[in-house]
């Protein structure tokens, strides 16, 4: 493993079955360092294990949660990382916050902190976690394709559609759209790839498999038209990074093929 | 005044010159008494003073702040109210969300306070006000228009549109407008009218006019056409309020005859 | 009856029990001559008497189709026409283009004709009646709101969402949107002022009770949380007619308390 | 080349230099036939023969205009004709509409052949040519992504947005974002993919160049931050093409880095 291999920054792992586990692992296997952050801790290292174990390169970091001070610190240490197989840090080029909380219930039995909870994982800790991406980015030379770097977010249907019940989720949602669409202008013209993208269904994990919304477990497991698979997602992200510099996109859509919408 | 006039509740009224100063002048003198909130109680108080003044009856409340408790403590402040001409409280059936905060500057100089300012402003006080607003409103039986009540909250570009240094703005302001779509699908089906009006332009008011961005203050002033009046959009306000309950609306844009888009 | 009463032209009547008639009848007793246009002349010239007869001054044009040549020339007769009250041309001051046609119905099962009238009713007609309307209003002086005349278009769901088995439907409709902001935004600076309702949800009218998508007609005919009351849609396109030039309106929604959406 | 290789077929190719022909040299070069339908036939040709020349197999088509009669006869030949390596038809599976036409000018000297130009390009054509690939693709068994066929739009920011001066093109365009839209909804369930990009700048074709809007032409051409190769584009709808079922794109935008959006 060479010195020069960048790094790919994932936050949001949750136990590594979803999409932020699905997108270490195919930029692991894609010539990235990986580094992941969770807010907690031995998740992320499982998760690196893992990897190391299957020929990559990865390192995980535990932010405790996703305030601002939090993501800023744990973003410090992954800059500052000293890799084993160099014994250096390496340049940081791909960055995803695919962190996400929040609660749908009857607007009047949301509390202050339901709100906070989206607000914090959607909105203040992103806003974090770009700030130190869109810095760390500014330092890189331009690389093959013409980036200097690629944030990524990860939005889904509460992104751009308020529905009842949903209004903490989706003003964290879109609160997260809007700060992923102001830095995509603003930083384009410095040669920074920020990209969002809409997940518009139920994507399959652990945790979406064990929720009391699924009804057919088998169908949602092995029907590939119903849900979305994390690699299909993964494989978006790691196309958007290769896009070449003339032809970015900054949001995409992603459902299943059967999906009602 | 009789014991069955309603109230109009508005939250952010600044220093009374602006949106929410025309909008509380409009309701008092449409039959509403009027409440006013402003985190500089003292600018409440005067504003208060003046349409009582002027033949309505009106009383300022100070929160100091935007935070949820504060804003939700206000409204039980108001809530309990006895007006001055009957001695007991009142029905509220109005309320407005006007308040806004937020700074546009270069994203890697924005702070967490930065970000804060516009959530708490934008997000978090509006919460608190909504649910208050609608626990009360259930309690109302149907108007003449068929409504319980209506809330109403104010918008900008950065609703639906984030630009170049505008992320904590435009944040907010999304965060915002998706609190008031989830509300209004969660609502009408209880005959609450929640509406969300996109300001698509310069206001006329003291903070305005004093802005370094006005180049031309004396047209700023006169010109109908290049920027907004408070009384017209108060005056969209009223309307919406009015709507009969086949057609609510639940956004418009209100803009200047010249304004660019 | 003066000189001065200006014309209200409607086009899009249907046989006069929608938002085309109520706004025709809305209008006339608000200080409008009204100009009606419909294919079939007979529905148009039915419509007018009725207002003649409650007060109004009202005339009926039948334009055979909604093709550009016969859009072209009936607002030219519209335009010559001499009132009875005066036996001269008025000045006509607000427009509304309200016609739709359009079938759902699987993709494969549309033909060319299907799309052609969806494209002739929403596009092709409009786009002449704006032609008209637009050079008409450039010699108009401004009105006390300080507009040069008003242009209403009636669009619906489909102007901003295609549905399956919706996609001639929605091409027209979408297409009538674009030709309604491309036209705000040109002529907004010649104080011409452009609005486009979205009417989301079944209006009520002769047409509607019929369809057999109206399960239960009694409920429908007497709820009004639930279908819109074309007298409440009138009273929006009056209410925009009348906005200050400092705050105009170029969208708003429409549509039942109960609604979901 | 095996009698298995699928068919691309590509309409609206101008000269070759654009969007259309980069597209189909990429397909060429990725395993599919490609089958090139331009107005003018000796365009189709041309290209065609380059492909051939290059080492892949292609055919031109001219279709004399965008009429739904030609653009259905056209997709009739492609259909039925026989490759020559094969002297058989072979299985079509992705479709792109790549068609565009349309002026910038002042609504008023817009005229119904602008309009008409505008209808046939974007909407017409698109959907006479969508129900032959629908049609098509419906006898397709799934391909290993889980697909049946993929049918892609070029759009542009005229789809979502409707600017002054751009009436005509901005209601061909937005129709045609619509009929993609329906599309996607009525034909994802059956396992036909359909994507729509929003191509938001100015891409590098002859045409371009040749504009008198590009001041700085060597700029233009060299600089990738500032417009769009059409290899580039052309890459992101072989991704589209090759995205797995669980997780299908319907829109993307695509802009230069450098875009001031």
């Amino acid at each position: 493993m060479t010195a020069t291999l960048p790094v790919f920054v994932v936050a949001g792992i949750g136990n590594g079955t979803g999409t932020g586990g699905a997108a270490a692992r195919l930029f692991a296997r894609s010539g990235y360092r990986v580094a992941l952050i969770a807010r907690n801790g031995e998740h992320a290292k499982r998760l690196a294990e893992e990897i190391n174990n299957a020929g990559g390169e990865a390192a995980g970091f535990g932010s405790g949660n996703y305030s601002y001070k939090s993501i800023s610190a744990t973003w410090d240490e992954v800059k500052t990382f000293k890799w084993p197989s160099t014994q250096q840090p390496a340049p940081i080029r791909v960055a995803l916050w695919n962190a996400a909380s929040g609660v749908f219930k009857p607007f009047l039995d949301q509390t202050e902190e339901d709100l906070e909870m989206s607000l914090e994982a959607n909105v203040r800790g992103a806003f974090a976690f770009s700030k130190q991406a869109i810095s760390t980015f500014k330092e890189n030379e331009l690389d093959e394709h013409g980036a200097r770097g690629t944030l990524l977010f990860t939005g889904g249907i509460a992104s751009v559609k308020a529905d009842p019940y949903g209004s903490s989720i989706s003003a964290g949602k879109s609160g997260l759209r809007s700060l992923a669409q102001s830095l995509a202008k603003e930083f384009g013209r410095e040669n920074i790839h920020v990209a969002h993208a809409i997940i518009a269904g139920w994507i399959l994990s652990d945790l979406s498999i064990a929720s009391q919304k699924i009804l057919d477990k088998n169908e949602f497991i092995e029907n590939q038209n119903i849900r979305l698979d994390p690699e299909n997602i993964a494989a978006s992200y790691l196309y958007l990074v290769n896009q070449g510099r003339s032809a970015w996109t900054w949001e995409l859509d992603l459902r299943p093929a059967h999906q009602e919408w």
